[in-house]
């Protein structure tokens, strides 16, 4: 067990994971559950003290940079720490709202952008967590290897980085003493516990400004890493001997609208009934499956080989039904055509109807026999690229947020320009 | 309603429809109900007496052309018209097989090969359908128009005009006295429908020697026309309101194992059950959705356009739970591809794997509107003939069994070399 021991001043480097749906995207919406895991694709935030009494965001993901000098923002909303943190409102108050949107927009802001909604969940928290009596500024970048709107979790990722930062930087929580190692990131002391706890609250809140009424599985996700069930009305719970799996993450880049998509699901519900509703109990066993499998894992009853195995079946499963619902597209059909001349599996992951697919490297213990070659992924990822679509290597299940002390040489203006590549090089991380 | 009035000495000419699967293949085999409908293509069979005792039948489409002395041929099997034909072994017993085959095979033909198989069903049924001291021989050709083991119930239709041709030229069974209109075709007097059963009955025996262990329901739909419901242990029954709907059917000519195939289905729901399970009630819903469809038609309260829209639905919905079963193919995946481009809905028919897919063409009242244009269709087929599929623009639900005593200049050679578009110019069918 690793005991929280140090709260910071200086800079802060954190990250935190983006999410995929592996399970029950759509069926969700029929009470039934969703198995969601954190993705190798991370969001970075830089934090530093300035000498002036100028707060800086910068979000080059999208296009936010922008300055606000304390004095002119309304005053701080009380804090306790602990516990006591819930008793904010989780919805923000219509004038303090008005208020803060009158600082963010200028000439060169759209109402209801993505950087409108990221500079406001950003200057919420700020009031809601700033130490009374800070007189110092600070510099604030963001930089996300997620794509941003495809529907990976990249608004809660950016929350849980956000709401991680300032409670650190405020003296609110403690970071770990030292690093964990990957394996152990889920055996959690109480104190540990504790902490996420209060930064997945704060994120939800951030959550609650940029999304409106978000299910919380997202921020869950981004916080605690690993896998999580997700059924609305009963809320989410940890999937237990998740491991970490590799993953080819494909965007098809093609846009699509959620709300379509799910009422296009709704209105075959409503229009054939009997057919719909065992497909929707289908999915359900889907989920349950693939929980059952890991706990058989965590058990020792069930080798990674039998989990990769088992989990292309389901993926390929989930991925028939979700047509059946008719949320796929020809862009992922062609992902999946592909990736299957190649020996992969690929499903849909998220709304459907474009957006992102998710393809499963094999990756067992170094086995010629059975991992999936990277000549293979290469050629796959060659074929996709050229079809116009942009190609992650990930890794789906790995740990939450965490915050790295390690590189004294990097500032806000380092990360804004870090590359994906130089950004997985930080290796270094306290998991919270 | 037609009466039957007449025996035949002269030639006749008898064609009946091959079928399509259009609802719930494979979950057929865990007892939930598949819909099978009489499809365009069909077999056509002329028969005449010859002058001395030479048995002569040919069937080019599987390379059959042999000659039998009748003085060679066991001895006939004894028949007694009307109810009693049911006394007969439905299998065939094994000496009278084994004496069969040797009087089939020489040196040209494989053991077991579909021809030594429709000679073995010829041969039986004519010693168990013979005239006593019957003394002329016959020429008999069969001609197909439907493709040879593609899974559209080939061999059933030639089952069929096999026993139509032996009742009636044998005298066991009469004809009806006029031309039937295809729209009255399903209103049968007692004395038709007892005229049918003994045609399905025998054609179910010609079956049983080709197949083994058939369900019954090719027969039937060959037999009867229109559509039927199967269910394993419970039969069959007519799907009422049923209407013809034009078709176009698409042959991969990618080979495939029914038995393989099955046999997948049966290891996923063994290895899957909670999530195969209620995959098979959703197909189970797939086809009594489509049987409600077409009862509401019968009465009136849906229309044509209606029935074409929700069965272009379940035809989607049906074929992505088949891709969920795992019974899909890539070139499966092509047609679908191709016809939706072109605003066609396809699924699969029959074992999957390959062979053929059904396309829905919207034909209602020739409507512009809403009508499948024929230059949709003839890019369609260019399309998919490029991509090495055959295509037939054909329809289902048509009748079963008729005969034909209005091509007096037809003989079997005639027959033997016909054109597919030969044999559907012949029109003035009396349906039995």
């Amino acid at each position: 067990m690793v005991s929280l021991n140090q709260t910071f001043d200086g800079p802060l480097l954190i990250s935190a994971p983006g999410k995929v749906i592996l399970f029950g995207e759509h069926a969700v919406v029929y009470k039934k559950t969703a198995v969601a895991a954190s993705l190798g694709l991370r969001s970075y935030l830089y934090l530093e003290n300035r000498n002036d009494d100028i707060i800086h965001l910068e979000f080059p993901d999208v296009d936010l940079n922008r300055k606000w000098k304390m004095s002119d923002l309304p005053h701080p909303l009380p804090y306790k720490a602990g516990h006591d943190d819930s008793h904010h409102p989780m919805d923000m108050p219509e004038d303090l709202k008005q208020h803060l949107l009158s600082l963010i927009n200028g000439d060169d802001f759209e109402n209801d952008s993505a950087r409108e909604r990221a500079a406001l969940a950003f200057l919420y928290l700020y009031l809601c967590l700033v130490k009374p009596g800070e007189s110092r500024g600070l510099n604030i970048c963001v930089k996300s290897t997620l794509p941003v709107g495809a529907g990976l979790g990249s608004s809660a990722s950016f929350a849980v980085v956000l709401s991680s930062a300032l409670l650190i930087h405020f003296g609110h929580i403690m970071v770990p003493k030292q690093v964990v190692v990957e394996e152990k990131v889920q055996e959690r002391s109480n104190e540990r516990e504790e902490t996420l706890a209060a930064v997945n609250r704060w994120a939800y809140k951030a959550e609650q400004v940029i999304h409106g009424n978000p299910s919380g599985v997202d921020n869950a996700v981004a916080s605690y890493g690993g896998a999580k069930r997700y059924t609305k009305g009963e809320g989410f719970s940890s999937l237990q001997g998740f491991t970490s799996l590799r993953l080819l993450l494909t965007n098809t880049k093609v846009p699509r609208s959620t709300a379509v998509l799910v009422a296009g699901v709704g209105a075959k519900a409503k229009s054939f009934p009997l057919i719909m509703a065992p497909i929707m109990d289908s999915v359900q066993a889907i989920s349950d499956e693939c929980t059952h499998l890991f706990e058989k894992h965590a058990r020792g009853e069930a080798s990674k080989q039998e989990i990769l195995e088992r989990i292309e079946e389901l993926f390929d499963l989930n991925h028939c039904l979700l047509m059946a619902m008719g949320v796929s597209h020809p862009s992922l059909e062609q992902v999946r055509t592909i990736t299957s001349k190649h020996g992969m599996t690929t499903k849909l992951t998220g709304a459907g109807g474009g957006g992102c697919a998710v393809t499963i490297v094999r990756d067992v213990l170094n086995s010629k026999f059975v991992d999936t070659p990277q000549e293979t992924i290469d050629n796959a990822v060659k074929e996709l690229t050229a079809s116009g679509f942009e190609c992650y290597e990930t890794s789906v299940g790995g740990p939450g947020v965490g915050v790295s002390l390690l590189e004294p040489e990097w500032n806000a203006a380092t990360l804004c320009s870090a590359t994906r590549s130089e950004l997985e090089a930080v290796k270094e991380w306290r998991w919270m």
